[in-house]
């Protein structure tokens, strides 16, 4: 994990057990540093301080903030057990389908938590996997979004649907526009698919409704970050709003 | 110029004169490229093939994706001129304080113009500029947003409001959710702070109304281009479509 929001939440998680975090020397150890440093001495997680030709060469990601951190990796979960939603609301997924941009991958799950989801299903093939400049762009949300690799959308949208829950695809030539899906408080999983091909054909054809963005511009197409933040937002926009986390 | 889609819409829009279209050599002149020098040609437009090494050396962003322009500059309108709004429609204009980041800066005014702004307005200090970076995540919306550059947001925002346009403040601790704004339909400006700190003291003073967008996750905040995107297209809805380009 690179990147301070990312780092800080993987700690504010508390999750998944982290080996340590290395800082790179002559920053200024003041707000999220600060912050990250003090959560480290909590959970008894080294924190080790490195020159920053040192740290340049373990980061990964191309701006990474000077803090990252060694943790076990992201638990997969089941996605009938997605399907379930939270004890208090019904299930409100996002399925990633052909998503490929890492930094989309990641933008997309940071904005899916903030409006509530409940989980996030993403392909096996053909998609970017929570790479660490994925992980960073997310922000944390890896962290507190339970997620499912499945080994195809289209049959994972199959198989929602007969658990019960809506699927709903974004695609620009669809007759309806997102604001009329009808079926946002239920249990839903939105589909949202790559920059360049929109949702692929198959999984298209699985889902229960297909809507679009209505679109009042030139430009042909939103980027798959800033389409998944309008359609989640809009689902989001017809949910009770869950009780702040204690 | 750089980057397929920014490119393509430098020539579609034909505003702006383009002394060279550049490519890198090897590439399959299908689809966008195929477009692009179609386009160059009908325009009179000079095309260039050049070897990837050389083309590497000419280009300023990370993925140029091959293709690169040179154009005139943008032309920077007058912020009284974008208050008027279009002839069809009130004022819709996006208004950016201090947003830094070259990609969100792009992904935003890329959003901003599929939700059909009528301009957008950014500050000369502490913001980011129109970069090659900026104008290829915009995707080519720069060369369909008229926009202003002023010396400081708030007096924008006074201007703004003497000119009969709403000024909407997106902030993270309003107590007005986004959709209850009531003025979408009027002449309307949404500002937008940066990423960090969002808007400035002095721009949340001189809105009109502060709104937020409710957050029902566990993380603290949006990222700038994804509140630009709900903040928009819930502009949007409350707004007729304007007809198709012809």
């Amino acid at each position: 994990m690179e990147g301070r929001q990312a780092v800080r939440e993987l700690l504010v998680a508390g999750i998944r057990p982290t080996h340590e975090v290395v800082i790179a020397a002559g920053q200024n150890h003041s707000g999220m540093l600060a912050q990250i440093v003090e959560l480290a001495g909590e959970l008894r997680v080294p924190v080790k301080e490195v020159a920053r030709s040192k740290f340049e060469a373990m980061a990964v990601t191309e701006a990474p903030q000077g803090v990252l951190a060694r943790a076990a990796p992201l638990a997969e979960r089941d996605l009938d057990d997605l399907a379930r939603g939270a004890p208090d609301r019904p299930a409100f997924l996002l399925v990633l389908d052909g998503v490929t941009d890492p930094g989309n991958v990641g933008a997309a799950l940071r904005t899916a938590e903030c409006a509530g989801v409940t989980g996030a299903v993403l392909g096996r093939h053909r998609a970017a996997h929570i790479t660490p400049a994925a992980a960073k762009a997310a922000a944390g949300a890896v962290e507190h979004v339970p997620m499912a690799v499945v080994p195809g959308v289209p049959n994972a949208l199959s198989r929602l649907g007969e658990l019960g829950v809506w699927t709903v695809g974004l695609d620009v030539s669809a007759p309806t526009a997102v604001y009329d899906m009808n079926v946002a408080a239920e249990a839903v999983a939105l589909v949202v698919g790559s920059e360049g091909r929109g949702l692929s054909r198959l999984a298209r054809q699985r889902c229960d409704v297909v809507v679009t963005i209505p679109l009042a511009g030139r430009l042909s197409s939103l980027n798959a970050a800033a389409a998944t933040a309008i359609g989640c937002f809009e689902v989001a926009r017809h949910r009770p709003r869950p009780a702040p986390p204690s």
